[in-house]
């Protein structure tokens, strides 16, 4: 047995993989999965993560801590306990918020649907956060059935974007060095100032790494350099792999991670986990037609204008028809925008139908999800103002469904008869059906745009 | 003198700062600028900046380098020229890109009408830029009238938000130290890794700090460095504190620098960027009426309810009566959000007058400016179907000064008599206009929106 290494076993051999994947979700990219994926192997490696929240956010400059700052109205923590529910070889996932956040806390985990989460009372340091987390683990608590693990994750509430594949790679590693963490190349030069706050010398760049999360840890080996440690170690130190070195003589496996690993610190970081999250649910576009199998209709020129106007975007057909079968299975690989096309009527009765389903799928707990209701106008035979007038009563189911997070405009599509200005209309269309779903302003629910 | 310090004269007594403010414009916050302007005192500092921006972004995972990638239609180095040149006390500003990007930089500097540019090849290396940018300033260029600055600045293309708070501090310690350069906190926890990839040691956080831009240098030393400085740090060093340091022995005052230093690396810092400029041109919105004073009609009732609503924003009133004297005032001071209210028609005369003056301006140069056409509708004495088709005649209007970087949009506040009605709709048209300025959305120009 090694010195300091606690629990009776030393590393492991590299061992089989945790398998099997509850559900990807759009914080998953397909890249990273497929790569996950062929990894996983059967083993019943038991794995708990833990999750410091306790942060009180002054870097920020804003008074509410960031893990709890809202992007698109849901808070940053809940992002991030997707990122790890959506993995079911994760079995309990650790919390620890202080006491005046608990209620904040249990509220998020009940409106947003998390499973596997237990709470903890956060201390006054990270350390003491994560020391607190791993005691739950190891000693199990009254009223949630934790187990200890053999692997624990250690991960900030600020890193919605972490990919399994890192995941896997840092708990796959931890198991056989012991301990593990994700690092990045530095962005900056890291200097030394002297005691006159003048430059004393750099270090190079290249010869450094900045150490990033998720981290693993055999848990045996990290709870040990817990009990160990010291209260200066409890107060000031940041980081649980030197932890684990000086307390235990691991030495950790460094796992190249991915610019996803940042951390939300400040303001701008919102900015910019906004409108990656607002991108990711951008990306695939389900178009319902109120019509059967009909080539030459303007709705199928509509929808090819859609795939060629939006080539970054998936775009799939739903239908609403058979009982909604396959819109059902769109759904369920999380669609969030859906562009309902309207060629038979001027009525909303498909939109409705359309709404009714997305009600009833809850998809709309997690994103906002935009629809878009299509209709055209051939100004020949009624007038535009009277046509808008018709359809300005979108403005009320607009209303109604507002509060189930479902984001409804209009699109009206001039229908003339020449081929070239058909065109430009249908261009037209589809940009702003782009802008719609690009920005999700829930500003903009129930208005009527017009191409 | 001290050993290695070149030009003659050792670090001066702090001296006093380089004067006069060209302008402060939106990238510019009004406590850094007050805090500033306090210290600049009669001076004939000679100062120049050098911008390396030969970057061929790899990082950032998309074709275009970093520093020309759009923000607003608008690239990015063009912002960082824009938060140098409207401080009229750096004298010349040297920009080194590659040859494949000469014409581009061009194109930009006479499209955004940049000043005091001059433009020198960049070398392989980021030093090798820098080099050659220090050439021109001590020799001259044939085609430029650079002279040699008694202090350069070197700072990055990628930076656009730097402030002239920290840009005086910068050059008033080179000016007393020799070197100087901005620091800040470390966000992660640096450490050192063994040859096989596992940690060998964590640096403590608290006695490191991460070097950003801007820099500030002696010309004399800098310049020096360079010359004397080995093929080896021309291609792999990174930090010309240290060359300073090294080769002229020269400690660099360190300066504590804000979080808005931070440099766009990755795709996400784009995005970030994208949305803190968007949010400091929407600070301001201009209503211009088309009424003179009366404060009982509901154009004055909206002001009100804009002002209520909008609290974070400074709402201005403007006049196209008096020979638009005021409005130009309002335009100088670069407000980029103008809501034209039309109580007592719906045509478009009102908002054609103001279009025109802000064409004359040129104010949408450098940034989209947003203009809402607002109308009433006393749907008892019209029918809303008839006026959303007299209104639609603003996608004409819209489309031409689109081309303008003007994104002209309507919107129809109905009218009814009840008051608490009337004030939903107003409410409702706040929330409206307030969503158009934030979003700031090309894809919606011309659409008439209703409230």
């Amino acid at each position: 047995m090694e010195p300091g290494r606690p629990g009776g076993s030393g590393p492991a051999e590299p061992g089989p993989l945790p398998r099997g994947v509850c559900g990807a979700g759009p914080a998953a990219s397909a890249s990273s999965l497929s790569g996950a994926e062929a990894q996983i192997q059967r083993c019943a490696l038991a794995v708990a993560a833990v999750l410091p929240a306790g942060g009180r956010g002054e870097r920020m400059g804003v008074p509410t801590p960031k893990q709890f700052c809202p992007i698109l109205e849901r808070p940053l923590i809940s992002y991030t306990l997707q990122a790890l529910e959506r993995l079911c070889w994760i079995n309990d996932i650790v919390v620890a918020v202080t006491g005046e956040n608990m209620d904040a806390m249990k509220g998020i985990i009940q409106r947003y649907q998390h499973k596997r989460i237990s709470l903890v009372e956060a201390g006054v340091t990270r350390h003491r956060s994560i020391f607190n987390g791993l005691k739950a683990l190891a000693e199990g608590q009254p009223d949630a059935q934790l187990s200890k693990p053999e692997v624990v994750i250690i991960h900030d509430a600020v890193r919605p974007f972490v990919e399994e594949d890192i995941l896997l790679k840092v708990v796959t590693a931890a198991k056989e060095h012991g301990a593990a963490g994700a690092v990045r190349p530095l962005v900056s030069t890291v200097i030394s100032p002297s005691a006159d706050g003048c430059l004393d010398h750099s270090l190079e760049r290249a010869r450094h790494r900045a150490s990033e999360m998720p981290q693993a840890f055999l848990f045996d080996v990290i709870y040990e350099a817990y009990q160990q440690c010291s209260d200066y170690d409890l107060e000031f130190g940041t980081e649980c792999l030197q932890l684990a070195l000086k307390y235990c003589h691991i030495k950790a496996k460094l796992v190249e991670g991915s610019p996803d690993l940042w951390k939300v610190t400040y303001k701008q970081d919102l900015y910019a986990a906004e409108s990656i999250i607002k991108e990711r649910i951008s990306e695939q576009i389900c178009i319902v037609m109120d019509t059967e199998e009909d080539e030459a209709h303007v709705g199928h020129h509509f929808e090819e204008m859609l795939k060629n106007e939006l080539n970054h975007v998936k775009v799939t057909s739903g239908s609403l028809c058979h009982p909604g079968r396959d819109l059902q299975q769109i759904i369920l690989e999380q669609c969030y925008n859906f562009v309902c096309v309207n060629v038979k009527t001027s009525e909303f009765e498909e939109t409705q139908k359309l709404l009714d389903v997305l009600k009833e799928s809850n998809i709309s707990i997690l994103y906002p999800v935009v629809v878009i209701s299509v209709h055209f106008l051939d100004h020949k035979s009624v007038p535009i103002g009277q046509e808008m007038e018709n359809l300005m009563q979108i403005r009320e189911f607009a209303k109604e469904v507002k509060k189930r997070n479902i984001l409804l405009c209009g699109l009206l599509i001039y229908y003339p008869q020449e081929k070239q200005k058909l065109q430009d209309s249908l261009r037209q269309g589809a940009i702003i059906i782009a802008n719609l779903i690009k920005e999700r302003n829930s500003g903009l629910v129930g208005q009527l745009l017009v191409a």
